[in-house]
């Protein structure tokens, strides 16, 4: 297990619960799982019985905590293959441009799944989603998500645009979530942290409003994601 | 400027934006700003000119950030002194029982001045509301938000529940959020990331739940908090 990169094949699940997520969901993508010299009880049992059963090579060693998680308190790591699953054609889309950080993104696959989303697309300049931070944050749902990134957005409409209705959320309009009546197949679309959507989604699709006070200059990316799924989901969940 | 201690009286603005919060919405707490030798341009100037206005001591120097900020993009801190508000007895309140992550907490600080929920109360045990990662997540929210701690929820009741209706947000109950009809005084009760709320919350309200797949566990606390306040005020905001 060496540093975390970009262009490697390989990311990490660090910790234990995230780990035995990976066991657990995709068997298939894990490589290799490293315990703690400081792991024992149950947990370390579970783990060395686990991937036995599953035949995925298990070792001790503290080195790979040193390079990967050096001031965390994780005392598992799972190495996987990265994979690229594509979108369901059929189903309603979250479509992120440009999220910058990897953390908030992680959060966000985690309220994809909790809501039915598990189709996300990402336009690109965007945070890699196999960070381990974007990992970890996602608490596993990373496992559980159906992803794709695009250039651009017009690359993603012309894959999965058919007969599917854009809501943009921006500041720009007047039109409150709570109102918005969401067609039967859609992509619910979020921009960046800082910066929010380019104003060219105003004419995009029907632009939707998460209204606030204004003691606050914005909601954070991962909480008005949320709330959009809760309220487009609330009657059917 | 020190390493931050939650006993001493002084807690920190790491980053420009959050420090000019500080000096625009408290300057009367504000005690010191220090900007990082390499921070130059406008507002490395705007924060020059506003400290000169108000008073406030001002200088440049490196050391404070490797003690406060050591691998952060920060290149401009304020101090502050630690102040204690009392909530508001006719508004409503959130309550938080027992949260553990400084950045969660400031990040649900956000979300309740974002809904015009100004008043927080916290049972402990607790994470430091003057965290300076707590006040970071914030992004300044810490400054508009009325808040107390409580030693039990016992305690908070005594001094502020009269007359108030109680909402504790629970996974053992089937009332959904979105049929909940908030009574016009009322608490929103979250529990701590992990362990949620104590059963015995069940007897002390009407409890609600914010329904999701089985395909996660819970939701992320920011964000059941946030869409509780979502729906409490839609049709308010």
């Amino acid at each position: 297990m060496k540093r975390y990169k970009k262009e490697e094949p390989l990311s990490y699940t660090l910790g234990a619960s995230l780990t035995f997520q990976l066991l657990e969901q995709r068997p298939d993508l894990a490589r290799e799982v490293v315990m703690h010299p400081r792991m024992e009880g149950e947990t370390a049992e579970k783990a060395q019985t686990l991937c036995k059963k599953l035949g995925i090579p298990f070792s001790v060693s503290e080195k790979p905590f040193n390079i990967l998680s050096p001031k965390e308190n994780c005392f598992l790591i799972g190495s996987f293959e990265k994979f690229s699953p594509a979108l369901d054609t059929e189903k309603n889309h979250v479509v992120l441009v440009s999220p910058s950080n990897a953390g908030n993104l992680g959060t966000i696959l985690r309220s994809c799944l909790g809501f039915g989303y598990q189709d996300v697309a990402i336009i690109r300049p965007a945070v890699d989603i196999f960070d381990p931070k974007t990992v970890r944050a996602s608490m596993g749902a990373l496992f559980g998500i159906r992803f794709a990134y695009f250039d651009t957005f017009a690359e993603y409409a012309s894959a999965y645009g058919q007969e599917r209705a854009y809501y943009p959320f921006m500041l720009q309009t007047d039109m409150p979530l709570h109102k918005t009546e969401f067609a039967a197949r859609h992509a619910l679309i979020f921009g960046n942290e800082s910066s929010g959507l380019p104003a060219e989604f105003l004419e995009l699709g029907k632009p939707v409003i998460i209204r606030h006070s204004q003691l606050i200059d914005s909601l954070n990316l991962p909480i008005a994601v949320s709330i959009a799924l809760y309220e487009a989901t609330k009657d059917r969940l």
